[in-house]
């Protein structure tokens, strides 16, 4: 049996995790789970699946449920986080934790030795020199749960990294992947979050849209699988069927496949080395899908991806500064204050107005990313 | 460095697994090879390759090499063959004979413990059971060289069998997927030989054309990878840019891609468990193809499969029926003696007038052979 601490337990990512919990109740148990401000969501998981230690975002909340609760442990807030993270009697940690508040708990759980199952990009995107310096550290395994990344993580298995060529990240274009840069002027918020392919938070919806998020997953897969840049590659493929692929010197390409499904991913990081049955599982049937397609990417009609290839070149602070500038731009286009493609201005603005601070502390990257935000608001 | 024999040097995958060679010559060196009637050929790769050793078809052709390479030995005949095989300087035989014939050298390999890289298909179709069984007790690995079998088999590394839900050898559909049934009766030799994607010899192009191909390979596949043949899958993918996939048991699909080269596979079975790089490759640019098609496999449009999987469930000697009644009736088309459609009704005539022997030895499946050949050649 293998012992779980759950951050993001309400978010979209944390929900399908529980149900490969749900699904395989003598394999997992989710020891730990901290929540966000979705209390009565948070009442009904503590019922099923009895937690022994509950993080809550606010000391109210926290109050609350441990009047309700008496038998569970109950802690909020970022410090929070951290507790449910490292709790001693956790094998892996699941970070779904939307935002850079994920970043400092990734890192005390790797140095208490926990696996890390990691679905929160800023760990990786903001601080990927001191994440893999930790894990190599404290021989802690980082397995993947985004679907591409967890893809090139399966087609590597039996493999050795000398003999990659390049990883080839599909893309499947987001919700205005037929729209011109002219049409995506005036796109509403609405129109924003219809992603084709994928049911998923609104940010990360967002961030499809721009392709931001495709941009994210080449700076978590340059960290992830130790590869430079230039041997990353995007390829449009809008049916996501292929969640992406490696190509090896020998010009073999191997590539994972599958009806979109996150939860596959997050089970194979549970399972790992191993796989488990999904019964319900949505098979693919590539006879009756009949095409698949693929399409070269446009950098310069999707320019969040170009930001992103020049961010993790420069390395350093730049790519803290492209995360915290989107999440800032992507809430105001949420919130309404700003037109779609001033987010890619925001982001671009930031990034120019930014000198790269080369092997920041954790310190320095959480000052980043703070005054970052204040800039793109500072432009709002 | 790796020692190879190989036998039929001068076939399609001979003289592509000696570009690999010449490709590598810090890596691998032939020191043994076998050649049939081509002898201008082999006089070119006597002097090219420098080998030890060499087998030819007949006494005659062996005597005249001798005369003119004195420092080489030489021999012939099926003896010869064996003897190439079991070489004592080798340490991988690759097996690229067509046809029975390849049989008897593959097994004496096995038993001196030798790798086998296996591209000849009656190897594992007519005695899958004393080759899996003699590999297991020599602790010898069997290397696919077939496209098909080898992206199995990368697809496999670092998974379990257990896990396995299927495997899917994708089919190209051969040289007349467009046509159907009664367009196929009057097609011409000359039109079987022109197949879309793959260039290879003229007995596996109308196995290809027939599906006979696919049928020897789901068979193949059942004994390499020890699967009921209910797990094995074929789907129409008519570009041959996936090679084949596994599903696993967690709906996860993990597939093997590459332009259409059988040196991709042939070098990947010389350098396994590594890879090494190719730099002449045709790398495949999947946004220059842009589509890739799947299509439902028909077994009434395409006999020959469901007999394939028939005799395969039979088991026995039913297999080395399938085979040598395929390969008496290919040989009869070829040399105009019949017409396409006429290779099905003969299998079918042999497969049903057979009683099914159980664990046949050696020498009753080199019998059944003969008298199935016998038995289709008394009724042209």
């Amino acid at each position: 049996m293998k012992v779980i601490s759950l951050l993001g337990a309400t978010g979209s990512i944390g929900t399908q995790t529980l149900d490969i919990i749900r699904e395989h109740p003598t394999e997992f148990k989710v020891a730990a789970f901290s929540v966000g401000k979705n209390i009565d969501l948070a009442r009904k998981l503590i019922v099923e699946f009895q937690p022994e230690f509950v993080s809550v975002q606010t000391k109210s909340d926290c109050n609350t449920l441990k009047a309700e609760f008496p038998t569970t442990k109950f802690t909020y807030g970022e410090d929070g986080l951290v507790e449910i993270a490292v709790y001693e009697k956790t094998d892996i940690l699941v970070n779904a934790v939307l935002g850079s508040v994920g970043l400092n708990s990734t890192l005390q759980a790797i140095e208490c030795g926990k696996i890390i199952a990691i679905a929160n990009k800023e760990t990786l995107v903001t601080a990927g020199h001191l994440v893999m310096e930790a894990a190599k550290r404290n021989h802690v395994s980082l397995l993947p749960v985004d679907s591409e990344h967890s893809a090139i993580f399966q087609a590597l298995q039996g493999e050795k990294e000398k003999n990659i060529e390049r990883l080839i990240l599909t893309a499947s274009g987001g919700s205005f992947r037929e729209r011109s840069r002219k049409e995506l002027e005036n796109v509403t918020v609405e129109e924003a979050l219809n992603h084709p392919n994928w049911s998923m938070g609104a940010k990360i919806t967002v961030d499809s849209a721009t392709m931001m998020n495709k941009g994210l997953e080449v700076i978590e897969a340059h960290w992830l699988f130790n590869m430079p840049y230039k041997k990353i590659d995007v390829l449009l493929h809008k049916e996501s069927i292929i969640h992406s692929m490696v190509e090896f010197h020998d010009s073999s390409i191997i590539a994972q496949l599958g009806s979109p499904d996150m939860r596959v991913p997050i089970q194979y990081a549970l399972t790992y080395p191993d796989r488990l049955p999904r019964l319900a599982a949505n098979r693919l049937d590539l006879a009756s899908i009949g095409k698949l397609n693929f399409q070269e990417m446009d950098v310069e009609r999707f320019r969040c991806l170009h930001f992103a290839y020049w961010a993790g070149e420069k390395g350093g602070t730049m790519p803290t500064v492209l995360n915290a500038a989107n999440e800032a731009a992507v809430a105001a286009f949420l919130a309404g204050k700003i037109r779609f493609l001033q987010i890619e201005d925001l982001i671009e603005k930031a990034l120019n107005t930014h000198q790269t601070m080369e092997h920041p502390s954790l310190a320095t990257i959480q000052e980043v990313d703070k005054e970052t935000r204040q800039y793109v608001h500072s432009l709002l």
